[in-house]
């Protein structure tokens, strides 16, 4: 019997973004399924004396152009959020309290926030701005409202964000399938590869 | 007219290894040649306070994993050397010294060295294995032996790299092509995909 593909993915993450509208079809040709797992960079950076990609001498003008190129590439809708890197525990929350309440709806949820933040120019920083993204993928806002601000979801992120990287999880998007990681949008095809020989 | 596609890559880097196998055919598919540049990404590495991949807490661990696999996958003899990563200063001044020699001669070399250093378990970082290879190629011992020692082929490399630093290399593999930077090996699908669009 297969398992589940683990699919790790930060909110502020654009290669997470870009993994996320794929990640789901990836899993279809392998014959797999997608747990989705909303991760926060953060503490992983703090670990690895890293820092978000655009803030780093020389990779950051890269990776800005590499963003925009790729989304071109791949046909992926993408506009540059203004507001770079953000916060992204309102999303995370609002992710994990939906999955409890309808396992189904949480990555349609995901799906609807990364599109929020990196096509449409919304702050999901912005914990209302998350509620409008929620209520617009007909989830009850008051109900979410209190999810994002359920201590208990928040205990569970910061278990679940810890669990990750006890797995060996630093990077966004990343994917674990048997027990094989793999870090990367670019390594999708690799995935697919390493599936037909196994 | 086409301009040749600028070829960056660190001797000790095995993505850039990786590379080197393919560049010639990429090339030739989209209708280019390659000028091959040996890089030192030690300097580059202290611009972006970074490290080599493998000496980084949680990512060095998964990439010692990709390197092999990575090769696997793409059907690319590799062995991880037992010293990692190493000074490339001899090598890389090789390669200077016999471009300047014999232009042609120069890439064939640099594959040597690669798969002297990745597929065969030999320290490219002592100068004496550099000048067996360099033999093993066809050329001059004694020439190379005072290439390496030159002076003028230091500077050289020096300002070279100060040069592709200041394009914006900052990792190996790095292409270059119209203008257009692609970073890592991962990149060869988005090469082949953005030459289609151009």
């Amino acid at each position: 019997m297969t398992q589940p593909i683990d699919f790790y993915f930060e909110f502020s993450s654009p290669y997470g973004y870009f993994a996320s509208t794929q990640v789901e079809a990836l899993a279809r040709d392998i014959g797999r399924t997608v747990n989705w797992h909303p991760i926060l960079l953060g503490p992983m950076f703090k670990i690895m004396g890293s820092a978000p990609l655009t803030e780093i001498p020389l990779k950051g003008d890269y990776a800005r152009h590499d963003f925009v190129r790729t989304a071109r590439l791949f046909g992926i809708p993408y506009s540059h959020p203004e507001k770079f890197p953000i916060a992204t525990l309102a999303a995370a929350r609002a992710f994990i309290h939906t999955r409890q309440q309808d396992a189904a709806k949480a990555p349609e949820l995901a799906l609807a926030l990364y599109r929020a933040f990196f096509a449409q120019g919304r702050d999901i920083s912005d914990a209302q701005v998350v509620l409008d993204v929620a209520q617009d993928c007909g989830l009850d806002r008051g109900q979410t409202a209190a999810g994002i601000a359920d201590e208990a979801v928040k205990a569970q992120l910061k278990e679940e964000n810890a669990q990750a990287m006890a797995r060996g999880v630093f990077g966004s998007p990343f994917i674990i399938i048997d027990g094989e990681p793999f870090w990367g949008f670019d390594r999708f095809p690799h995935i697919r590869a390493w599936a037909e020989q196994a």
